[in-house]
């Protein structure tokens, strides 16, 4: 039984995976408004203030960013700036701010997506900011300290969100949350570091 | 003959690429405080500024980037942002900006670098900046109106450069920096999009 913080667990993909985690683990549920706890991740401050309430953990499941998708010729970089301080610094700085707080040999496991692969028409700063997840993962699983793990799921669009997103991904297979989930337990359970997860 | 602009044309690298680039087309070559033309490619209004006094031309090669490395355990969320505002949405900001005043046709050329793929200690910020402007590159090469090419070159460290980074790049085999300018010829003469050309 280890504690698992999962930090946007009242979202779509983090409800499942708290639901998955649950089975096995203590789960402390964190949402932007709701939720056991509440953070905006975009904020270090924010994030400091969470972790000196909740403590010590051995897991962080990050499942957040909100991105602007829209036409590369008429993206400003006020709207470029959107992904870049919620779904990429939003997730770092869950990593700078808790890894004081992963006790040894714990885990980090982040959320990039389908689109660091594929590209889409309107996502060219979904990809940029899924990469750039990729990339930090890579580089912070060879040096955070104690033996600390750091992954990262890429999962496809959600049967979920199709409802909203089919005319941006046609001819993808969604998977379910469910189904995405089980990465997250392999990240969470699992020994490897610096992977990427993908699923679809 | 074609207009080539070199951002960060004052560099060891830039000033390779302009060299090479001189013996088949006029180039522009723009530095940050020195060059025949100055920008500061983190503000967007300069780099307007910019490309309203040099007009339309055929490509726009960018040779610049300052990321911030240290140790991840000690790393601050300031330190980090260093990257994104500089040598990632420098050059992003670039293309957001310019590609009105690039003719049909015409290419753009970036710069990660080798710490994309091979993470080294102090660099999981070098590590997120290359890879995201990897995913910018192709997330772009798909939207860009009038047949505009975006790639991306990822040199290895130069040895121009080893005096100062033969610590952090210990058993890498350095490349003169005319030897990595031949990939941004590759890029701005050849026929391809989305590419990463890696040298080294």
């Amino acid at each position: 039984m280890n504690k698992v913080v999962v930090i946007g667990a009242t979202g779509t993909l983090g409800k499942a995976v708290a639901g998955e985690l649950k089975a096995r683990h203590e789960v402390i549920e964190v949402g932007a408004t709701r939720g056991a706890y509440q953070v905006d991740s975009t904020d270090p401050a924010s994030v400091e203030k969470l972790f000196r309430e909740i403590g010590k953990v051995d897991a962080v499941v990050t499942t957040i960013g909100k991105v602007h998708f829209g036409p590369l010729a008429e993206m400003t970089v006020e709207q470029f700036w959107v992904g870049l301080r919620d779904k990429l610094m939003g997730q770092i700085n869950v990593v700078l701010g808790a890894h004081q707080y992963v006790n040894d040999s714990g885990s980090f496991t982040l959320t990039s997506g389908i689109l660091a692969e594929e590209p889409i028409r309107l996502g060219a700063s979904a990809t940029t900011v899924n990469l750039a997840l990729e990339g930090f993962v890579r580089g912070a699983a060879i040096e955070l300290p104690r033996g600390i793990r750091i992954n990262v799921v890429s999962p496809t669009v959600l049967e979920e969100s199709m409802e909203g997103y089919a005319p941006f991904f046609r001819g993808f297979e969604p998977v379910s949350a469910k189904r995405a989930a089980q990465a997250y337990l392999r990240s969470v359970e699992g020994a490897q570091t610096g992977r990427v997860y993908r699923v679809g």
